[in-house]
């Protein structure tokens, strides 16, 4: 759809792609509260969970256990909090949303990247809104680069 | 399995049932915050989104449109946000989680409910957390009843 930036991802955007299926792309996310956290996002423009065809919610399924046993395997994640909101698009006068899943890998133990110690406060409970985002480009990087590797294996 | 709360509901835990199909239940959910806020819960233990079988995510997929169609025919929802956490049985020393996936219906507009208005006054912006729960018990089992109603037509 021209009007939609999601449907119009640059190369720029398209950067931290960790993985690519038939139907759906997965990005670490720019916001790394949560690390490894990512969005999978539809390739084609799609406005609700009702409206995914019966392929793209089959392929779906896929990615929630490919992506789930890579989080486990790569970070130690515990479990994995998914969610699929798409409330900032309806700030719009004329809102237009592009599907798309917000997975929070979460974690009962701290996780270790390049010496540096990152810690889920708030394991147990709701993920925090607005947390201060503290990891490092280089670390970030790492974890890219790991998420990718296993997911394309 | 024995030792679970959610395989073991009591006739009273069901009394907000507002739909039963062959693998999920949904509950009018204890916390209204959001109006029409709801649970579905799978009928068997399992402990993540991965472990769904096809079965199981083909009827969660009919699900999800009928609840999101409910929501808005029934209460002029906007949208619907969904999310599966799970959180809370990760403060237990064994963690044994039983799937369940909350729907939180959003509002540009008031609803109103026997002559009350209820404002979604976060719309646009994420879910608030802990919110207090303003609705009397009169409101929620007319919300109860109208839900019910449409889902076994």
């Amino acid at each position: 759809m021209d009007k939609c930036d999601w449907c119009n991802l640059s190369e720029e955007d398209k950067q931290f792609q960790v993985y690519e299926s038939k139907c759906w792309s997965v990005f670490l996310s720019d916001e790394q509260d949560y690390i490894g956290r990512c969005i999978l996002v539809l390739k084609r423009h799609c406005n609700s969970m009702s409206e995914l065809t019966g392929e793209e919610w089959e392929e779906l399924h896929n990615l929630v256990c490919k992506v789930e046993a890579c989080l486990k395997a790569v970070l130690g994640a515990t479990l994995c909090n998914w969610s699929c909101l798409m409330n900032s698009f309806f700030k719009d006068a004329a809102p237009n949303p592009h599907l798309h899943i917000h997975v929070r890998p979460r974690y009962d133990k701290p996780v270790m990247l390049n010496g540096n110690t990152y810690t889920d406060s708030e394991f147990g409970h709701h993920y925090g809104l607005n947390k201060s985002v503290a990891i490092s480009d280089n670390d970030k990087e790492e974890v890219f680069n790991q998420l990718k590797e296993w997911m394309n294996r």
